[in-house]
């Protein structure tokens, strides 16, 4: 989509539009998760990382099975917010000499990736109920349901036992 | 903080650079909120906007107080996710023909703002709470209410009217 082209004119072009920017920032996640649970000290959260990347793999085929219902063309435009997201993660990580508090840190990045997620499929599916493509939306509800259980389960590891030994 | 000098040994450090991050997040939105009141063509999206951005300068003052708190600097780090966020608010709203559906797209550009900040504050909050600081959790906590109350708001918002009208 060009700049100032204003190719954006119907709700269905910013579904499009919205569809192609998460489909990116899921693409960057299947990259980005590899190299968290690398610099993870904790077992169980190197683990929920590994199995996050699954899950994103899935994402990204649903992504590409609603492009094809919508008889749009699949493709990822760039998403300055995730970039920004992954590019404070690496910095913020680059910076951490304990191991314990980096765990309380790639949890906290990952958190900030799965809510802006969160929000993005909120809109979509949203959008695609107000367009009449159910069919869309609970494909899109499968996905947003993964995020926020994997939103909850690193809540659950922080407070339950990283931040303890962060802060120990 | 220089680069792969890394500085943050502490849960505390990490607790610090965070509120700087965050600080840096909210200087930035109270530039945003205002272009963003321009663009909204709903009255109530606009009037929304201008009363999270009263809110968003308090936000600024009450991180000065947990600095001061603290005995940390006042100082912002740069935040490449907000910056991004607000970036990508900007792209796609430059591409959009409609004001409705304009209004559909910086809604949902607010609440991945929100959210990050959810994300960012409930982190903060957590780690406080760790650190034995209940006092500066208490003050973070009352921001956190506010950004959560606007989001709930923006959903409302968009699915009471605002998709609606972008899809008619």
């Amino acid at each position: 989509m060009g700049m100032f082209t204003r190719d954006i004119k119907t709700m269905n072009d910013l579904f499009v539009h919205q569809l192609q920017d998460i489909y990116y920032a899921e693409k960057q996640l299947v990259k980005a998760l590899p190299q968290m649970a690398d610099k993870a000290a904790d077992k169980q959260l190197k683990d929920g990382f590994l199995t996050h990347l699954e899950e994103t793999k899935t994402h990204v085929q649903r992504l590409e099975e609603v492009f094809r219902m919508c008889g749009a063309e699949i493709k990822a435009v760039d998403c300055p917010a995730i970039d920004g997201i992954i590019e404070e993660a690496d910095e913020v990580a680059g910076e951490i000499a304990d191991k314990s508090v980096l765990d309380a840190a790639l949890i906290n990045a990952a958190q900030a990736a799965e809510h802006y997620e969160i929000v993005r499929y909120g809109s979509l599916i949203a959008w695609a109920r107000q367009l009449g493509r159910n069919d869309c939306a609970s494909i899109l509800q499968k996905t947003l349901d993964e995020e926020k259980i994997t939103d909850k389960k690193l809540t659950s590891l922080a407070e339950g036992k990283v931040n303890l030994r962060a802060a120990g």
